[in-house]
């Protein structure tokens, strides 16, 4: 269940046939959830309430077919490896990663053995994967790091266009948002003729806060049981199908953080609230590889700025949708030392906006 | 053996006693160095040509007792994990790992194990730790992945205060540098009262541009056999005892790019040159942790910008002596598919120069 | 009239006493209003709607006693100069002034010419003051260039403490916000003891898309004969007495960016939306000059990054109101070529409010 | 004369045919230089040694036509106005004015004025013009501002391809670098069937640290009587006709930084080092205008970077010979209070080099 399934209809814009980030097409979504033990945390056992989530730009691999790509932090409480890449060549060259904080790692060295070890047998290459992380700490056994390169090859495996699980998933399985359990929420907006979607592992923001269309509904709902409500964090990702130049993509991945706002995110201090876009309109860009001997120059199609407003609104609207899309499909939890998160109702939810 | 004991002595700045980023007082440096196995490659297997190298900013947990810091990137074809962190909070919060570039997972997830599993018994914190990476594909089995957690923590007790081992050691063992043998190289300089010190892990430049004191020796040297040549990388760390703001840490950074390229580097585009500056002038920072319930306020000492010079000099000038030591220091090595990578002999370069 | 004045009242926290930016002790404001002339648009002759607006960081000289700062842009374009500068050392060294886009050089030079000329006998030094600009071609002769040094310094000699005034004055008098009658406006927040003044001057945004306090007041407002609505652009100015240092200080700017998507604005394209905040809580910080010969170090005041979410939503909250404030203060205006723009009627406001 | 007149040859690339900044097709430079004077310093009156340059990236209108753009700062004590725009876009679209640290704004506004009031009849537009500066108040009545709008259309209607006067001409009139009559410079290399031109406004660096082909010839130089020696600031303008996106522009900026260091610079605390590399490989990008309505989408060619290293260093050696040129062309001067600043005799340097 979705909020639209329950009549919560955010925004004006116009979704995309899955609304949802795999309506740009060749985007593809794959998740690994890891669910098991009940009871007093045990470091190294559990209880385990986490996974990693993989969010490939297209059906091929992007470390030999790169896309354009930009990044932007509201608050740099976080993580995001790869950045430094990112920003010197404008491209998103790896296949993005969302885990805990304390798997990161593990999720990274995962993604250089797929691509390099695996897809290019072990050539003079070299990656330097995009992973990002929120932390799950009050649910999960997160010191117990119990995510590990099997399930991020899992994760990689199974990813696929078409719909998208939502809630207490892949990356998403642990986390708090707003008080109420969080996680994987994604949307789409088609703007303009191209598709804007985007995807968010949610761990974000203060019960009070949470605002829907407007509508302060946090300050009606109940307390949350959360230690460290408002801390948590937010990675986004965009994607989209226009064809956007780095800079250009960079500053559709502001606007992710806009959504977060008018949702009642404020970038708080120990929040990491990191948003990353890519753009598939150009398909044919060099490898960054020493053996990739590209021609010498290539031709790509830019959009002229003056037409990117529609963009802009796009990023901020599936934003927010797709943050309460998390809210909505993640159900209650029981996690670690008996903690239990409880889901956003969507009914509640519809009740409180109508 | 070091440049100086060879007569060459790069500037006209004053070393601190040990002309090392150990001068600074309470930094300390562990390597962990792995060599093993001869002949052809075979991925899992070797031959092994690595290591990592942690640096610590001072004697206690950079976690608990963080101190300012600042980076830069000359050239982003690499990876400093925890960036967005230190950019939003102007410290540096962890350890710092060096290792090569498919083992920075590994490497950054057992600095979290140490930090926050071991030092904080799995309080409720996360860590975000800095770890950085040049390539060493060429000489070492780099997609065997053979760094492992247990490595980095015997660097990470290893690391002492005291004299620096140089060349190919931990994190910079299968280091190439201007296709001579390269790793690990530090130098300091004392400045108007304050210490810098760099250390670098050099696998950057062409033989031809190698430049020491303004001599262009690289044309005068034998061609290298060194695949990919002018590839590579360099991560220089910067120290300093001087009372800097963030800001200030990275205007420091940015020199250290300034001595790369004295000594002949470009930030050449498959190099990932970038450089981090920490200074431990103040030691009494708040941690970034949900349970550390600082005080409200803190006092701090800042140096004038007005009094900078001598330090961005010292940075510039410990920098080319820090790459000048660590190919002085770096014998010849044969590595994976017996390719074999000659030392720069100290004698040759005295002799070029004089 | 101010948004209050008609109950409406934006959001939860409490306003300083005069709910200004000049509540945060010692931050002056001066405005020169040029309004002459009616009728066809003649360059160089009128009609003139437009001005220069000055904000001074305290009672004394920024330039000699620089204060704190940080800048963020949520959209380029537009200008603020000066920029280098403030985010090489974190300071602002200078006046702020605020004008139309084609007067920001007269601005500039002017304010050069108070501090270096007048108030330092043309010493041996420079300043590179900061000036923002938003563009009033609508109602104004733009390219007449009204704006001359000598309005620069009525504004600067009448800056002062106390009440400020809003709407159609200063740099903001020929402005158009959400295809209303904008301009200056400003507002303030007292958070954990320190208060948090913001001021804009405000000619972004559509109509469609204007938010009060959630509510999507502009879909039920008249259609606007606004040219180019939609386009425009905001600069915000934050003050604050809290002690942050330079980099603190950015993230407080980023935050008056998501005041302006909480309003409806959205970052548009040809919207330059860009904010500087600057923090008066330490105030012994060296001159940038070369005569200054100031003390080696200095003791500054830091505020716990623990402590700094209060300040982050009274950024968000000062820049809505200050926003609101700005439309309900001006009035109607007819300027250039007889284009009439509507002020937005405090009573109606309220009414779609409540 | 010029440095290769001397025998004074900077590195191992060949230049264009001009050795300028014009060897990139359709870069034009114009100077308007200002003289007169002498004896002591009276505000507003004299010595008069100041003036200003104005580059031009093409044969037509940068504003109607824009070319791709970067900047980069090695040091931000300076000023290059229009940042903001620059980054957000990615393009140049105005042109370049160079001149000293009190007249930017009035260098800024006839910018516009030329631009829209001149060359688009005021229609609804607004220019955001590039503007850098350097500090010539040791030679000149720096506050007197006797650079006039008049002397900025003079400059821009003057601007042509081919030889670049170069010393103490234009916004280079009044400037000192290392220690020596300083100024205008240029120089140009071929790279891999590119051009690449790069000019200077030298005002910048210590006698002691000067040096050419790394030889440190300001070691044998005599001490100058420069007051604030190693203060002062340059700016560098990097034109190519190779086809490079808005990030490849700003990688170029910033290897001009490492042209400064190989001279001697330091990026010094009082030095405004900062940097723009504009593109022209691609015409055809629409106008940031409202009544632009470019087509939708268009295309352009891109360099992939495997191929960008050539560029690095032709950068960096141009900027080097361009600051060479600049001290080589520079003849001594006397300025305000009769101070006398040596010319770099060129034979002197070439007998230092032999």
């Amino acid at each position: 269940m979705r909020a639209r399934d329950h009549g919560v209809v955010v925004g004006s814009g116009t979704p995309g046939p899955g609304n949802a980030i795999t309506d740009v097409p060749g985007v593809r979504v794959g998740h690994t959830t890891l669910i098991s033990g009940d009871g007093p945390r045990v470091v190294g056992v559990g209880p385990v309430r986490t996974g990693v989530t993989v969010v490939l730009p297209h059906e091929g691999s992007a470390f030999d077919e790169p896309v354009y790509a930009g990044v932007h932090w509201l608050n740099g409480n976080g993580e995001i490896t790869g950045m430094a890449f990112l920003r010197e060549f404008g491209v998103l060259g790896s296949p993005i990663g969302l885990t805990n904080t304390g798997s990161v790692g593990v999720v990274r060295d995962a993604l250089v053995e797929i691509e390099i070890g695996a897809l290019r047998k072990g050539s003079q290459s070299w990656s330097l994967p995009v992973v990002g992380e929120t932390w799950d700490g009050s649910l999960n056994d997160i010191d117990g790091r119990h995510v590990t390169a099997a399930h991020v090859k899992e994760a990689y495996a199974r990813a696929s266009s078409g719909p998208v699980e939502e809630g207490a998933v892949g990356g998403g399985t642990g986390m708090i948002c707003h008080g109420f359990k969080g996680g994987i929420g994604t949307a789409s907006r088609v703007a303009d003729g191209y598709t804007v979607g985007v995807l968010v592992q949610a761990n974000h923001g203060a019960r009070e806060r949470l605002t829907v269309n407007g509508v302060n509904v946090g300050r009606w709902l109940p307390e949350s049981p959360a230690p460290y409500e408002g801390a948590g964090s937010i990675i986004g990702i965009v994607a989209t199908d226009a064809p956007l130049l780095p800079h250009q993509c960079r500053r559709l991945a502001q606007r992710a953080g806009l959504g977060v706002a008018r949702t009642g995110g404020a970038g708080e201090n120990s929040s990491g609230d990191g948003f990353l876009c890519f753009a598939t309109g150009n398909r044919n860009l060099p490898a960054n590889a020493l053996d990739a001997n590209p021609p010498r120059t290539y031709q790509v199609t830019v959009l002229a700025d003056e037409y990117i407003d529609p963009l802009f609104y796009a990023v901020i609207e599936a934003t927010e949708e797709a943050i309460v899309n998390a809210l909505v499909a993640a159900e209650t939890m029981t996690g670690a030392d008996g903690l239990t998160i409880p889901g956003l109702d969507g009914a509640t939810l519809a009740n409180l906006l109508s």
